[in-house]
């Protein structure tokens, strides 16, 4: 198995069909490899907050479950120990948000990603940075 | 009207029968009062990840809407610009997770928050950071 | 040997006396306690940023040194893997600032603090939050 | 006067020269441009901390300078407010650390950056995230 295989089967298989809250985000992966992941979803009503934009704890999800695939589909079991968002431009109903997760720094034990999220006109509306800690398990490809 | 009663009906009345994602979570708001907010939820199902337990955008919204609505809370509208958070211990299921914000500062324009989160067993499991932009703007009470 | 005998040992003994970069800034170290430690420093003219103010990274650093104290203070080799700042105040010259940090979790391998800055007047100045990685080596006390 | 003077002006002249901490690291600056800043530095000996590597503050401020000048080269002043960082790499005496600022998102009163540290190996040792609050005082050119 290639290391491509791998982390499209953990991602594709082992993960999200057992993610229950990244279904609900209908979430559509958009392509994996090792060490990144790119997503996307439609921004809901049902994920709106009093301001009628889009709750920061949805856009906050979206960036998350790209920095787990990402940092999992190495083959390693990875947690998030800290993750941080900046936001940039209010996201709205029927907005189309991609994430897009990257490997900034691997080590043994500890890993760094940011993730950058954009809406359907290309324009920023988030940045994410995170550090997952490898916790030495192997996903079972 | 006092404070009391302007953070009252910003948070009750304004913000939280209009903000659907945090009904999605059905939060429960404990107490609000000028510059902070103490609300719990139960983790469902439909909440956690592959790994089951509770996804970190689960998590982090809970945290989120409690800055929301305690930097909201003075009268002033408030934008989230950055915010981070540390895990410290796996939500599970049936967890009850409280998120309790806090004012670190306030000025004209900024102010800084700190949300802890801790469980059923009052036992801390995760530590959130926010800081808002104050728009100037008047919540209409 | 107690934890508070250990913790003041590798504080006073075998970190600050090594630590140049803490010399520099001329820290006092206040107290100590196991997952603790309270610091402080007068800010000098060679502290300054172009703005005439203190520069952020030496705000940050004492916090940072307050931090390192606190986490390597139980006995266990600690690396700080990810750590943030607000800044709420203004730090000028002549300024005395204490920086007290606090363990807000301890697992086997990670750990996070807070660290809350402030001046003469007791006037918060600054907000760090940070995570150190347990590499598991001890300290020989 | 072009975008690219006024930057070169605001950070050669009018921010570097009266930067005493920036001075006392040494900072050299490489380049310039509207929202990006690139600078370099020599780890020395008094920079290091009790375990014999760079002490995190001075790896930090570093970051925070090239952060400083690509925020204030637009010709508005900018005040830090959030800014964290990730460490990946440890930093050695003798080590060459270059600093390069990047903006990701500006509006009128907010903007975004990151920086990347490398050594000069070109391996990344940290990576920084920073957000500004833009005072609406120009820098008088």
């Amino acid at each position: 198995m290639t290391d491509q295989e791998k982390a499209d089967k953990i991602v594709y298989k082992l993960m999200y069909p057992l993610d229950a809250f990244s279904q609900w985000m209908q979430i559509d992966i958009i392509k994996v490899s090792p060490g990144a992941c790119e997503i996307k979803a439609e921004i809901r009503s049902d994920m709106l907050n009093g301001f009628n934009v889009c709750h920061g704890g949805v856009t906050f999800s979206l960036a998350d479950s790209a920095f787990a695939f990402a940092s999992n589909s190495r083959g390693v079991q990875a947690l998030s120990i800290e993750t941080s968002i900046s936001h940039s431009r209010p996201v709205l109903s029927g907005d189309i948000i991609t994430a897009s997760a990257r490997e900034l720094n691997l080590s043994s034990r500890l890993a760094i990603y940011d993730v950058v999220l954009t809406n359907q006109n290309n324009e920023s509306v988030a940045f994410f940075k995170g550090t997952v800690f490898r916790t030495g398990k192997q996903w079972e490809v």
